[in-house]
This record gives C-alpha cells, structure tokens and sequence, in this order.
C-alpha cells in the first residue's frame, strides 16, 4: 500500500471525499510529475529536436501542476473548495494537452510511458471532481 | 525592473498578454510564496497555536499553487489556455482565502505582511484573467 | 513496475550510476516528499500541538528537499557532479533528522509511517551516494 | 523593503544569522529559479536548439535547487544545520555551473540577464554559507 493511503487510514476523520479516490489522485499526480521531469529530458536526448519542443514545454507545465496538485491533495484536513476544484481541473487540463502531444510521439518508448502517466492523472483528478459533486 | 519584466522584454515575439500584467503576476506569485512560507514558521512560534492552525493551512496551500504558477506564467512562450485560466483562478481563490484568514490576525505584523502579498497576487492574478478575455 | 524505473529503461544510454539504485532514490524521494507533506497536515491535526512544532518545521523543509532531489535525479543524461552529491548529502541529513524526530512521535500512527519513508529515503540517498564513488 | 527582509523584521528572536544577508539570500534564489525557468523557455524558442541542450538541463536543475533554497531559508526558526549547508552548497555549485553555461551565450539578451541572476544566488549563497561559520 502506498504512503498516501497508509496516511489518509491514519487521519483521525475520514477526509471529505472518499480515501480511494484521493489517495488514487495523489499517487496519479505524484508519478505524473516524475515521468515528466523524466520525459522532458529524454526529449532533450532526441535528434529531432524542433520537434519535441512543445512536448518538452507541456511536460514542464504539467509537472509543476501536478507537483502542486499532489501536495495539496496531501493536505486532507481543510480543503479550500474552490480553489481545490480549480486546482484540480487544472491539473486535469494540462495532463489532457500533454497526454495527448506525448501520444503523438507514442513510437518513442519514454513518451508514450509519459501518455500513460498523464491519462492516470488526467482520469484521477476528474474521478475526484465527480466525487466532490 | 525585476527579472521578470527583462525576460519577457528579451523574447523575440511579445507574449500573447500584455507584458506589464504577466511581469506582475509573475512577481506577485512569487512574493507570495515566499512570505507564505515565511508566515507558517512565524505562525508556528506563537503562544496560541491552536488559533493558527487554518492560517497555516491555508498558508501552505498557497505557497504551492503560487510556486506553481510563478513558473508557468514564467514559460510565455505557448500558454495552454485552458489549464493556464483555471489555474490563475485557483491562485487567486487560495489568495482570497489566505489572505481573508490572515487579516483576522493582522495584529501580528507577519501575518500582516502575508495577507498584503496574498491581497496583490489576488489581484494580479485576476487582472491577468481579465486581460486574457 | 515504476514510472521512473521505466523512464530510466528507455534511456538510449544508460545512465552514469546503476538504474536500479537511481529509480530507487526517485522513488524513495518523492515518496518521502509526499509522507512528510501529509504528516504536517496530520500533526496540525494533533491535541498537543506545542509538542508537534520540531516536527513540522523539519518535515516542512524534509519535503522540499526531497522534492528538489527527485526532480534532479530525474533528469539522468547530465548530472552536474558536485551540485548533484551536495544535493544528496543535504537529502539524506534532512530524512536522518526528520526520521529521528518523528520517531520521538512513533505511537502517532502518521508519524511512524513518515519515520518509514525518511528512512527509506535516506538509505537510498547514501547508497547512491556511495555508488558514485 | 522586500517581503522576505519584512517577515525577518517581525520574528520575535533574530534569526541565527544576519537578517541581511538571509534576506539576500531568499530574494536571490528566489530570483534565481524565475530566471532559469524563463530563460528554459527563451532557450527552447532558440534556432541552434542543440547548442542550449546543455544549458536547458542546466536551467532546470538550477530552478528547482533554487525553489528548495529559498523556501528552507524562509523558515528561519529552527534550521538543520547540516542539511542548511549542504542544501546552500547544492545551490551555489549548480549556479556557478549555471552561470558560466549561461554566460558562454551571453549574445542572447535572456540567457546574459539569467548569468546575472546565477551570479547574484551563488554569491549570496557562499556569504550566508560564510557567515555561518
């Protein structure tokens, strides 16, 4: 079990949303950011250069979402709902941009891993705003 | 003139924003994060802790999203329109909130400092927005 | 298995250090990061909280350093040698510190599992490390 | 009067080390890190895109040391003292690194101003570091 859930079971109240859904979206957000920190060097490594670069500008900006979005998540006690929802859709939007440029460049085996990062956090941050209703 | 505003004058095309009202917001974001973080630590050395719990929180928080969007404003070059929107709407949402609970305490002058950096990047953020159209 | 251990697998040339022991340190870095952002929230949540301040303060900065140090390690193709083992070294005395104060709180189950992660974290920052040679 | 030099002003007990150079310090790697993420940006919109390969990854590594640099020291209470030398050495190494790569395109208006900003931080960095003793 990962460290996000074991600390939601550890909280004294369960969290205003469900602790599946918001442990599945911390974890999502977190692996989002690492793979594309990995990616946007892996980009930088390719020959094709001018053809990576709005790849390597979206990574850039879904991972610094993402890093933000995996820490407020981890802060379950008080979320400020709007500006969490905001976050969240956020984070959703820029994952879809990202996921969709990297799947474009699916042939390179560390783009298409960074697709599938995106589409999990993409999916997770929605799976979470549906639940928040 | 902060390095904001001289990168932005050194890119070859002008940004698709005004470049005053994103020079602003960058430098906005960025002080606020900064005194936000500052301000947990004060707010962690007072008498009555229990009182500052929600201004911490609160302070955390905004520290991130602010981070967050100093460096993706701070990448002009191809904004993501949807996710750049929502996440200046979450910037200045957690800057309203934060900067809401720490006027109740602005008889200490940390916390006064942070609601007036909180106060700037709410507005900055929302004039960027509005400028966007 | 990770994102990160696949990321480093699709690297046309493998890294300068051993793979397993970098994925392991990305990992154990942002998983550590993640732990210390949730305790914070977790201690604020504590009756004794005048007890919990060391803890915080020290898994406030534990989580920024971690956060710095995944995201370094992430980008394998060129590390910049002295700047990389500093890192480190500030990465693993961070853990040890953090980890040894939140052992103090070990009968709260947050922190015993925050004392984990920075363990964990800071062994894998030591064997890297000592890889490095 | 910056926020950072304005929160040190409020603490109750002066921090460990001068005010005024800790505050040179924040403002710097603050600075720093908006630098090195704009200038990514500048350098990925450069023509020669192989020739910034080196300071792009440079830049990233730098913002990112740059962010965990200024947000440790804005939280002057209780600093690690190891980890707090270890993490201003980590930051002063990849701004000289930074600097003299950013300085070989000093033709390029963007990456002179951010050689500047690398200059600035890792100065800061070594006389805090020095100050301490």
């Amino acid at each position: 079990m990962s460290y996000a859930r074991q600390m939601l079971d550890t909280y004294p109240r369960p969290p205003a949303v469900d602790a599946g859904l918001l442990a599945a979206a911390i974890e999502a957000a977190s692996d989002c950011a690492q793979a594309c920190t990995a990616d946007t060097d892996a980009d930088l490594g390719e020959q094709n250069l001018a053809e990576m670069v709005t790849c390597i500008r979206l990574c850039l900006n879904c991972a610094d979402i993402c890093t933000a979005t995996a820490r407020v998540l981890s802060r379950p006690a008080e979320f400020d709902p709007s500006a969490t929802r905001l976050l969240l859709g956020a984070c959703a939007a820029i994952c879809q941009s990202c996921g969709n440029e990297c799947e474009r460049h699916a042939h390179m085996p560390h783009c298409r891993i960074c697709a599938e990062a995106c589409r999990r956090c993409d999916r997770a941050c929605r799976d979470l705003l549906d639940a928040w209703g």
